[in-house]
């Protein structure tokens, strides 16, 4: 019998003790040995709980339990949870978690004390909920060199803009249907800024090329400024406005950014559902992979975490090997050198010579139009140029028109 | 060091020691040891080959050098492949193969032996290329319940059906395309009767029911009955044709079916491109997971056997635990009692009093039409039923109109 503590019972903790509860026996079949919930954490009484009996609120009943060989961390947020995880690990005791905030803050730091001590450090759950990535990265595409990674990694952004794209809501309304729905916080800062998404490319990025990618070393746009115009120029141009997170290999350095994106439709990100979230892997011999999936949500993340849980019960002896080296961001070119074509949206009074001065200072920029746009309005997309050349030029070209947008067009 | 032998030097074999010599180091440092290819088994020359020297026509050379700890079988069928595999799985060798019929006739035989000898037998390459699905299904959805697995795991019918679909191109003119292309074998059966995709169908079904599953207990139909005026029936009726392999549970039973089938436009399967895959697996607790990728061609496939070659040598102490126990087939629920709503396509003269007829023999019918239909044609979708209902029924049909063809509409 392998004996474990869970450290939080919210949403996903409630779930993981769920899982564990009523599949005991085909996870005891699958691991050949019970997996047993000695403790949970949690200031919080839950009285109604089938092991009510089983909860503490003192973390050293967890830390000081030699029984207890794997915790599970699913607190959110960094204090006290890194702390605890940190502990826990030097205790020797393996560690799962499903918090991305802590893995991309601290994950260099946490997977060397792992090591150190040969036990496992594992967050399958931190990135795309119920969808396997992380270990398909690490295992299956590991004969792989890693191009590039596109993904939609936040389902509380791709609602809100699904919304947007179509059911003409605005920004705020979408926003507001999706606390309604449950799907986005009171505070959505951390999704709607970008955060989220950005934390997730981290986590891929450090595991694929191997250095530690802090999220402060990642240009990070939300999608608070994407307008229902944009939207519609998105779809006359042939996408939609996604927020995607990217990161890409450029020689021996990445470039990686999370900002909203136009997504051509040829490139299934651009018709992910609601809260699903999708990510695109490319590799120089396995060509495009992708993984879809419920990327948040009790079950989906606590079969995930749980997924972990049987992990280490199988490689208790002999650990996982991820790991990553920890970076000081060096390894991220600065984003003003990353190179997309761009869409504009200006206002004039004269469109038809703002956009002849746009082709003057861009370059041939291919104009789109939208049914039922003001007359004001002039919108095009220019060719591939480096973010600074086009801030550089932008600032020129204000000089003749408005600029109201300015959106990324993906390279995935 | 780590030295492994490769069996098969084809399409797949090539690119297994391309990926290995070109990407010695990196994959060195993943695995903490070098892989070195000591022997290559063909019976063919290579004269040019950079690691000419190595070749060898004798299996005797590879299964009795205690120094090979690993052999990569990638020769392709049954004979001589199962002997070579089986002899060194024996002789306490590990061994990877891309091989869906071996694993899908002597699959439960084989893991039993490698369980025995303490080694490992992985087939990751051997359904969906390279994308990640044996891995992801065993370890990553370990929690779940698994309800339902569907996938068009066939790219060379899947190529064909989208020519058909996209290009109004007859069966036999986009069959001819596939072959041209190098998608199609010069005998295409196994691709064009549904086996290949059956074969992967059965592994899947092995691998998460637990009981192996042999192509003889799952019904299999090909696509070669299936016309143009099928693929315009699909498009007016709001999706498309695809041949869909399938298993589900049912009690503790599953069905297991191989067959094309009217997939909704809502579906992403509906809209796979070309050559590739894709698999929709749902969970109980992690809800719908899609796996998407190339399915087959040299370097995909290579890479997601070299990645098991990887996975081999570092649970070289700790093996992998994939297993299934053996079956006879009583596990398969028989496919007459598969539940599904079907299309038909009839000939009559008095079309209005074919489908009067459908109606009172089907219950209530959706007509459908397609533009330029001609006068005698007569399609429509009836309710749910079982195929040995529907059978009868059409039986009893027939005696109206003339039954053009009949297809299952599939639920996903």
């Amino acid at each position: 019998m392998i004996q474990i503590a869970v450290m939080g019972h919210g949403v996903v903790g409630s779930g993981v003790t769920e899982i564990l509860l009523n599949h005991t026996e085909s996870i005891a079949k699958k691991v050949k040995e019970e997996i047993y919930i000695k403790k949970v954490l949690d200031l919080r009484e839950f009285p109604d709980s089938p092991i009510a009996d089983r909860f503490t609120k003192d973390f050293n009943e967890i830390v000081s339990d030699d029984e207890i060989s794997v915790v599970v961390e699913v607190m959110g947020g960094l204090k006290p949870a890194y702390d605890f995880v940190k502990q826990c690990l030097e205790s020797g005791k393996s560690v799962v978690t499903s918090n991305k905030e802590l893995v991309a803050a601290k994950g260099a730091e946490l997977l060397a004390i792992a090591e150190e001590k040969n036990v496992n450090f594992l967050f399958e759950a931190s990135v795309g909920g119920a969808i396997p990535i992380i270990r398909p990265l690490h295992q299956c595409l590991a004969a792989n060199d890693i191009e590039k990674i596109n993904g939609i990694l936040n389902g509380t952004t791709n609602f809100i803009l699904n919304k947007m794209i179509n059911d003409n809501m605005s920004f705020e309304d979408a926003l507001k249907l999706a606390q309604d729905k449950g799907y986005a916080e009171r505070n959505p800062a951390a999704d709607i800024e970008g955060h989220d998404a950005c934390r997730k490319i981290c986590i891929l990025a450090s595991l694929v090329y191997g250095t530690h990618v802090y999220p402060e070393s990642v240009h990070t746009e939300g999608i608070t400024k994407v307008s229902l115009k944009d939207v519609e120029y998105a779809r006359a141009w042939g996408g939609a406005v996604k927020l995607i997170a990217s990161a890409r290999k450029n020689g021996d350095k990445q470039e990686i950014i999370t900002a909203p994106m136009f997504v051509s439709s040829d490139c299934q990100l651009s018709n992910v559902d609601g809260v699903y979230n999708e990510l695109l892997v490319r590799g120089d011999s396995s060509g495009t992979i992708g993984f879809y999936g419920r990327g948040a949500g009790k079950l989906p993340t606590a079969s995930a975490v749980v997924a972990d849980v049987m992990d280490c019960v199988l490689h208790k002896d002999e650990r996982r090997n991820i790991m990553w080296k920890d970076g000081s961001g060096e390894n991220v070119l600065p984003y003003e050198g990353y190179v997309n074509a761009m869409y504009v949206l200006a206002e004039a009074d004269d469109t038809d010579a703002a956009l002849a001065k746009a082709n003057e200072i861009f370059g041939e920029c291919e104009k789109i139009t939208r049914p039922g746009a003001d007359a004001r309005e002039a919108a095009f997309i220019t060719g591939e140029l480096s973010y600074s050349d086009f801030t550089a030029k932008c600032a020129e070209f204000a000089k003749y028109a408005e600029v109201q947008s300015t959106i990324r067009i993906a390279k995935i």
